[in-house]
C-alpha cells in the first residue's frame, strides 16, 4: 500500500439512514483512524434479511481495492451468544456476526477469528450496538496496524455459518433457484447465473415461463415481466419503467426455475 | 489547483439509497483514485424524473469548488443507443447521458464529448448500469489526469438533447412556468424566477391567485398556500409547516403563471 | 491537534435524503475547506422537531473526537429573528439556531455566541436555508482558524432556549419521564437512565406496568413489549423483531414513569 493513501472502510447494515447510528460508528473509527475513507454500502437491508444483505455484499465487494475492510451487521441475534467474526480474504477483511452473511466469501477465506477479545473493543460494550462498541473499534485497530491474530481466536472456516438458500441448486437439466434481492426499482434479483442461460429459452417463475431478453431493462416492452441479464452477473425479472415487484406481487426467496438450459 | 488538494466528484442519480449501487460506483472511483472527495448530491430523484434531476442540479452545482467532477445518472433508456456525454463547463465537468439532464448547462458549456473509448470503461461494460461501467471509471481518468479529448469524439454543443419544458416562458406581461421540484417538505419549487416577480401581485395555480409572501416560510400563515421567494432563486409554493404538495395536491409539470408582472 | 489530520464536520438536519439540500452544504464546507471529514448524522430527524434532534446530539456526539465541529438544524423558525449561535464546548463547537436543540450541551458548555457577523456568511443569505448560507461557511472559517469571538458576539449561556420535556423528573420514589426517541426499528427511547432503573421492577406505560428484561432486544420474548436498557443508556421499550411503536401506536412525547425505583 503507498503511504498516506486513505484506507478504505465499508458499512453494511440494516440500520436505515432515519437515525444516528450510522453517523455514531463512523465517530468511533474516525475518532481512532482520522483518514479513513467510510463508504456507505447499503444501510436499507430489511432489518434482519441476511440473505439480502449476502447478496448485497456480494454484488459490491469485488469492485472495492486492496486492504478495504468491510463491515456487516445485518444481525437478528445482537447479543445472543452468536460468534462475532473476522474474515482474512485474499485482499480484504470483513468483520460481523457469524451467522452467514458472509456466505459468498466463505470458500475464498484464507482465516477466521473470533473477535474475543475485549481489549479492542471500547470500554463499555452493550448488548445491541455491536457495530459501535465492537466492530468500529476492532476496524480502526486494523487500519493502525494491529494483526487479526491479536483481535481473537483462530477458528475453524468450517465451522462457520453458512446460508443454506444462497446458491442456486442444478440437477441434470434444470436449476432452481429464488429471488434473493429486490432493488429500488422492484427488478427481482435472482441466484442464476447469466452464464447458465446461455442456451435457455426462460425462465419459470410463478408458473408461467419469462422470455429472456437479450438486452437491457429499456427493451424490455411495457407491461411484460421479461428476464434480463443484470448487471450483477445474475437473471434479472424485470419490467420496462416497471416494478416486478409490485406488479407480480413478488418477494425474496420466490422460487424461479431455468429450463432445458443445456449446461 | 493547490497539490494534495482532495478532489471532488459529485453524484446524482435516481438508484435510492436502499441498494448498495451508490456504494459500488463510489467503489470504482475510490480504487483508481483513492483521496476523491466523494459527495452525494441526490439519489432520491424519481425514477426517470429527467426534469427533477436538472433542477437538482441546477441549485446545487453552483456552490462547488473548481475542478468538481459532477456525475449525473437519470436514465429511462440505459442501454439503448443514446449517446453518453461529457461536458466541459468553464469551473467543472459534468459526465452523464445526453437526454437533457445537463439542459441548464448546455449554455455555458464550452465543449462535449461523446464518451465512446472503451479503453477508459470497465473491462465489461453492463446494459444497465453505466454509472458503474462507464461514469466512474472515467471520472477516476479525469482525477488522474485524463484530457476529454481522450475519452471520446468531440461533439456539437447544439446537438445536445435539451428539455423543453425546462424553462419558463415570457409573453408580454405575463410569465407561464411549471412548479418543476418538489421538495421533501411538500414545497413547490417553480421554474419562475424570483427576479421576474419583483412588482407582481399573485402567482396563479389551479386557477387561483397566490399571495406573493414579503418572508420566509415562518410568516406564511398556517392552512394557506402562499408564494416564497426561495432560496433557489425562484418562487415556490409553500405553506406553514405543513405540505403544499399534499394540501394542493400537486405534482411536477403542474402550470403556473405570473400575471402583470410590468417586466 | 496533529498537523495534517482531518477535522471532522457532523451534519444533524430535518432535510431528509431526497433533495439536494445537503449536498448543497457540503459543497459550501469543502469549497472553503476542501479536506474537511463530513459526517452525516441524521437528516431524517422530522421535519420541526427539535426534541428527537436534541437526543439524536446526545446519543451521538460523545463519540466524536476532539475539535469536531457540529452543525444541527432543525429549525421550524428559520427566518424569523431567532437568534443563531455557536456553542464552546469543552472539545468541540455546536453551530445552530438557539430554540432548544441543543439542550442536552447548555450545561457543559464554555461559553457563546450569536452568529450575527455577516461578513462570514454567503454573500446572499436566504430566508430559509441558513444551513447553507451561514452555518457552512462559518463552519468552513472555523476550520481554517477563526475564533468564534470573531463570528458573533457574546452572549450569556443562560440566556440559552432549553427543551422543558428534556430530562424526566424525579419525585420521590417515582421518575416520569417520556419517550423522547423512536428509532427504525419502533424502538421507544425514554429518557430515564438506565441506572435510574437499577432496582425497579418495571416501567408504567400505557397503564400498565411493562417488565425491564435483563439483556438484548434478542431476549425479549415475541409478541410483548418489555423494557431494555438500551445502548445510548437509557431505558428503550421493545419488541422481539417487531416494532413497539406500532405494537402500542407509541408516539414521541408518550408518558413513562418508574415506579418505586430505590433511587
Amino acid at each position: 500500500m503507498v503511504e498516506n493513501t486513505p484506507r478504505i472502510v465499508t458499512l453494511t447494515t440494516d440500520f436505515g439512514l432515519r437515525d444516528p447510528y450510522v453517523g455514531i460508528v463512523k465517530a468511533v473509527i474516525l475518532a481512532r483512524f482520522p483518514s479513513a475513507q467510510i463508504v456507505d454500502l447499503n444501510h436499507e437491508i430489511q432489518p434482519f434479511d441476511i440473505l439480502s444483505g449476502a447478496w448485497s455484499l456480494q454484488f459490491s465487494l469485488p469492485f472495492f481495492p486492496k486492504d478495504s475492510i468491510h463491515i456487516a451487521v445485518v444481525d437478528p441475534a445482537v447479543g445472543s451468544n452468536q460468534r462475532r467474526i473476522a474474515l482474512q480474504l485474499p485482499y480484504s477483511v470483513i468483520l460481523g456476526p457469524d451467522n452467514g452473511l458472509f456466505t459468498p466469501f466463505i470458500t475464498q477465506a484464507e482465516k477466521a477469528f473470533e473477535l474475543n477479545n475485549a481489549e479492542y473493543f471500547l470500554e463499555t460494550v452493550s448488548s445491541t450496538f455491536h457495530a459501535r462498541d465492537i466492530f468500529a473499534p476492532v476496524a480502526a485497530h486494523i487500519l493502525n496496524g494491529r494483526k487479526l491474530e491479536d483481535l481473537g481466536t483462530a477458528i475453524e472456516l468450517s465451522s462457520l455459518e453458512v446460508l443454506k438458500n444462497f446458491a442456486c441448486k442444478l440437477d441434470g437439466n434444470s436449476v432452481t433457484g429464488s429471488v434473493v434481492y429486490i432493488d429500488r426499482y422492484g427488478n427481482l434479483v435472482t441466484n442464476i447465473s447469466s452464464e447458465l442461460a446461455t442456451n435457455a429459452a426462460g425462465l419459470m417463475f410463478q408458473e408461467k415461463t419469462l422470455q429472456i431478453a437479450s438486452g437491457s431493462y429499456d427493451t424490455v416492452d411495457d407491461g411484460t415481466a421479461k428476464v434480463v441479464r443484470g448487471s450483477h452477473g445474475y437473471l434479472e425479472i424485470a419490467m420496462k419503467q416497471a416494478s416486478a415487484e409490485k406488479s407480480l406481487e413478488a418477494k425474496v426467496g420466490d422460487t424461479v426455475r431455468l429450463e432445458s438450459p443445456q449446461i
